[in-house]
């Protein structure tokens, strides 16, 4: 009797195959050993997390969790992100560990999906979180080591957009009246529909002067000119202050040489509440969606109890992959197709030739289905069957 | 406003803080290395799964599995290991592939635990699985490379127990006239509970022959002797093709030169109905509890529709870093503490010793909590605060 879902698997969830997943952990291990050697130390949390603690302080959005209860009855959470229970262990494991300090993640996230076809419901994340650190230093420090990292990974030609929330938010309230209104407009950013932002600003009739300001805002994409234009948009002491902060932001960058893959763009928001100053998305050439994505965020370890200024990025493996040109190689492996009579003499082949660093396949003849198939899937063959020949040895 | 489970984690659920995770990822690379060098393939599989398609399947007791329902109702589960999913795998997206087919993992699963500190919930497993082969040299094979795997991870004095179901089942069926009987006595072994073993024989009230058959399966255990032992307690077809089987594994064994870590136990039953053939287990000396097993399961394959005999095993990282004895060594560091003006020169101190592979944490002085903590923290430090000394330059 044939089960339903013999052979399938749950919606967004995917297998890894050999090939693919040796391309994968080749630019996984490149980025890892770049954000090593910044002195980020690796870290790990559980999958499940207490609703209560990380669900509800994450970033994501509540129909995106995966719930479940455990046998107390108290709601569980697939980890949606890794910034939360980061925020968790520096609060508590470690919290006799004066700021700033540097951790690293590299796990699997997940999100539900809605819908068939779409994106992955559990993919591959790698990322920092500089904790306890409100220096400008801080956030240009991440911006340069995610540059690095997607440098060291083999992605020659990308592009970080480097905005700031504290600016969006200073030059919509100063137009705007109500907190609705401003929400309303930060949520076409947020979902990067700038023709309905356009459209939703032009239906508020606002004085003229106001609705340019607003449109203008769309134009604040590009290099560092876009600074002082952003500084003729809106005079008030919080877009003075995140103006400033971006700028020692760039020099932060110069500094680290990375100048040439920064452009600014005032309209990201990454988030309706999550991040609290410098925001930034890191692009492939050949995708026309972020791979990574970090900034600061000052408020979420005041949940944990240990208030700290803090900032980070993740880059989705999944999407670098897709940036570089997967080609699919799977690794080159020897195979050695021996009869039971040479066995001893197959195993010692093997075992030399593992020596020297190669990765060999001792096969009973007995057990394979068909020797053609098998031959074809290995580059290098070696046959060690039929009898021994005694007066060669 | 504290919430509740602020700080906790769910029942069974881990953190890995950096000295942990440094030691464990060495003792997983070595692990990766040797089992890549035998030719098996990595593949991954999703967290979540369909319930009816690998819970089902799955050699796990239902009561340990995290159940959740995804948004059209139907049941998943967080896998409770990779046997079942690779057995899938195996048999869909791998459908084209002929037998025999070697696949490894490394990866966590998961298993529901109903009392406060006891075992993991989430637990690392690494291990192999050999598809499509029904012969002892494929047997022999995974024990070997369980073998070498566990020596290439710096574990010197281990022992593996080698076991035969096929063997425990021949005997019991012959002394024995019902299922239920045999079951009852199968549990007891399962459970590695010997003396209840022997109450239970005794209250049989069996012919005095009879009994001492089946006390005599405790004393099964110890050197090759064993194979000649256990041919003496039952005489069928059964026990004979098991004994034959277990003589042929022997023989690949020395081949191997493992011959010296393996011992024969006849008592091992490592599950209720999961295995057909040899099972096998790893101890480390420093420990009394397996940290890695396996066996032949011959009959998984039939359920994804694709029969197949297979063979493979496990290994927990958690108690093999246990048994190699954890130290808790953080990787060696180095500060770089600048003032702002010496930025530029830290950033390139920084970058020429991360050239010469070492660790570097560059860390603006105005972010800095407690330096002289900080300092604590580092094997090598460079103060780059202060003024810059122009005529040094």
């Amino acid at each position: 009797m044939t089960q339903p879902f013999m052979f399938e698997k749950p919606l967004g969830m995917r297998d890894t195959l050999p090939a693919y997943y040796q391309t994968k952990r080749g630019v996984a291990d490149r980025l890892e050993s770049e954000i090593g050697s910044w002195g980020y130390l690796p870290i790990e949390t559980p999958a499940l997390e207490y609703y209560d603690t990380v669900g509800r302080a994450s970033a994501i959005l509540d129909q995106q969790l995966f719930k479940l209860l455990d046998q107390q009855g108290h709601t569980l959470v697939l980890r949606p992100d890794m910034t939360a229970p980061i925020a968790r262990v520096a609060a508590s494991s470690l919290k006799e560990q004066s700021f700033p300090i540097r951790l690293s993640y590299h796990t699997n996230v997940f999100r539900a999906q809605q819908r068939e076809g779409g994106r992955p419901a559990e993919f591959e994340q790698m990322g920092v979180e500089l904790v306890g650190d409100s220096t400008a230093s801080a956030d240009g420090e991440v911006i340069a080591l995610m540059a690095a990292a997607l440098k060291e990974a083999g992605l020659e030609d990308f592009q970080v957009a480097v905005g700031h929330i504290g600016y969006v938010n200073a030059l919509l309230f100063d137009v705007l009246a109500s907190t609705d209104e401003v929400d309303n407009l930060r949520r076409f950013l947020y979902e990067k529909n700038h023709v309905g932002f356009r459209q939703h600003v032009k239906s508020l009739e606002l004085p003229k002067e106001d609705e340019n300001r607003l449109l203008g805002l769309l134009q604040l994409r590009g290099g560092a000119e876009k600074l002082e234009e952003a500084d003729a948009l809106v005079h008030n002491g919080k877009a003075a202050e995140a103006l400033e902060n971006l700028r020692q932001i760039r020099d932060v960058l110069e500094c680290y040489g990375v100048e040439q893959h920064v452009t600014f763009d005032f309209n990201l928001v990454l988030h309706m509440s999550y991040y609290t100053g410098v925001v930034f998305e890191g692009y492939g050439s050949r995708l026309g969606f972020p791979l990574a994505g970090g900034g600061r965020y000052d408020e979420l370890l005041e949940k944990f109890e240990r208030p700290g200024r803090a900032t980070g990025f993740g880059i989705r493996l999944d999407l670098l992959v897709e940036a570089l040109g997967y080609t699919g190689e799977k690794p080159a492996q020897t195979c050695i197709l021996f009869s039971r009579e040479r066995r001893s003499e197959a195993v010692e082949e093997a075992r030399r030739q593992r020596n020297l660093g190669k990765r060999v396949v001792l096969q009973d003849e007995d057990g394979v289905e068909n020797v053609e198939q098998l031959r074809s899937l290995f580059s290098e063959w070696i046959d060690l069957n039929g009898t021994k020949k005694e007066d060669e040895g």
